[in-house]
C-alpha cells in the first residue's frame, strides 16, 4: 500500500476536473450548446468501443479508450485548437508538451511516463491504436455538424475541401467508417449545408 | 463489412448524446455548476484507469471503464436518482431495466446483449470488477463535497452517518482507497461541513 502514490493519484483526479470547462466549437447533438472536452472525451470512448470491430487492424480496445480520455488533458493549459485554425497547429505543439509534463507530471513517475507515451503516442497517429483513436476524434464532429446544420462549417465557413482533407485521415483507421463518413460529407454537400 | 451493423451503432451513438443533459445533484471541483452524467463518466473511467492498481483483487480494467462509461446511460429515459433519495431506491428499479432494454437495444443484438450484461453486473455489485467500479463511483462524489465545503451534505441536510453508510462499499473495491476516504469523512466532521 503506497499511501505518497494514492495522494498523488488524488491531486491528478482533481486536476483533471478542469477538462469539464474546457469550450469546443462543435456544439451537441441538434443543439446550439457547446460541447466541452470532457463529454467529448467521454463520447469518443464509447465511440471506439461500440465501433471496434471496423477498425482496419486489430486493436488494444484499452489503449485506444486510454488515448481518447486522455488526449485533451493537454488542453488544462494549453487550451483548445480549433481545427480548422489556420494559424495555430493542432498536433504537438511545445506548450501542449510542457502541459503534458505539468499535468502528468502530478502522478507517481511511472504512471506519468506511461500516460505521456499514450499521449505521444495518439499525437504521431503512426499505430494500429492511434490511427484508430483519431478516426474516432474526427468522426464525432462530422455526426454533430450534420444534425446541427451545418454547425461549425457554416459558422465559420469551412468548404467542403478543407472537411475532405481533415475528414480523410479516417480512412487509416477503418475504411469502413471511412466509406460511411464519405457519403455523409457528399450529401452534406448535396444538402447545401457544406459549401464546395 | 456489416453497413446494418454500423449504421445501428451510429443510431446509438447519437442517441447517448442526451446523456450529457443529465444533471447531477453534485457540483464541479471548487464549484456550484452542477456536474452531468457524461462528464461524471469520464471523470470514473479517468479514476479506475488511475487508481486500478488499489484493488483488493485483479481487474479487468476494460470492463471496468465500460462499467463506469455506460453504468448511467438508463438515466436516459429513468432520470438520474440521488443517492440520498429515501422515496426511491437506486438500484435496478423496473424502469431502468426497460431503459438498458431500448437504448442498448438501439445496436447490433450481440453487442445490444454484452452492454446489458455488463450493466447488470454493476449494478448487481458482487463481481471484482463491478465492485471496484462502485467504490470509484462513491469516491468522486465525495472528493466533490469535500472540495465544495460540504456541498450536497450541506444542501440536502445529509447527515454524518448516512454518508458514512453510503461510503463504506468502497471497501469492497479497495481496502486502500477505503481508508483515505474514511479520513476524508473524519475530517469532514472536524471541520464542521459534515454534522454527526
Amino acid at each position: 500500500m503506497d499511501l505518497k502514490n494514492l495522494q498523488q493519484q488524488i491531486d491528478f483526479i482533481k486536476e483533471i476536473d478542469k477538462v469539464k470547462y474546457i469550450q469546443r466549437k462543435t456544439k451537441l447533438f441538434n443543439s446550439d450548446r457547446n460541447e466541452n472536452d470532457a463529454e467529448h472525451s467521454w463520447h469518443l470512448a464509447m465511440m471506439a468501443i461500440i465501433l471496434a470491430e471496423h477498425s482496419n487492424e486489430p486493436i488494444d480496445i484499452l489503449k485506444v479508450v486510454k488515448m481518447v480520455l486522455i488526449h485533451d488533458i493537454v488542453e488544462i493549459d494549453a487550451g483548445d485548437t480549433f481545427i480548422y485554425d489556420t494559424q495555430k497547429n493542432h498536433t504537438n505543439t511545445d506548450e501542449e508538451r510542457l502541459a503534458a509534463k505539468r499535468i502528468f507530471g502530478l502522478l507517481p513517475q511511472k504512471q506519468a511516463e506511461g500516460l505521456i507515451e499514450i499521449w505521444e503516442e495518439f499525437e504521431a497517429g503512426l499505430t494500429h491504436e492511434a490511427k484508430f483513436a483519431r478516426a474516432m476524434d474526427r468522426l464525432e464532429p462530422l455526426l454533430q455538424n450534420t444534425s446541427n446544420n451545418g454547425g461549425t462549417w457554416n459558422e465559420f465557413d469551412i468548404k467542403y475541401s478543407k472537411v475532405y482533407d481533415k475528414k480523410k485521415i479516417i480512412d487509416e483507421g477503418s475504411r469502413t467508417i471511412w466509406d460511411f463518413a464519405e457519403k455523409l460529407i457528399d450529401e452534406s454537400v448535396e444538402k447545401g449545408i457544406l459549401k464546395k
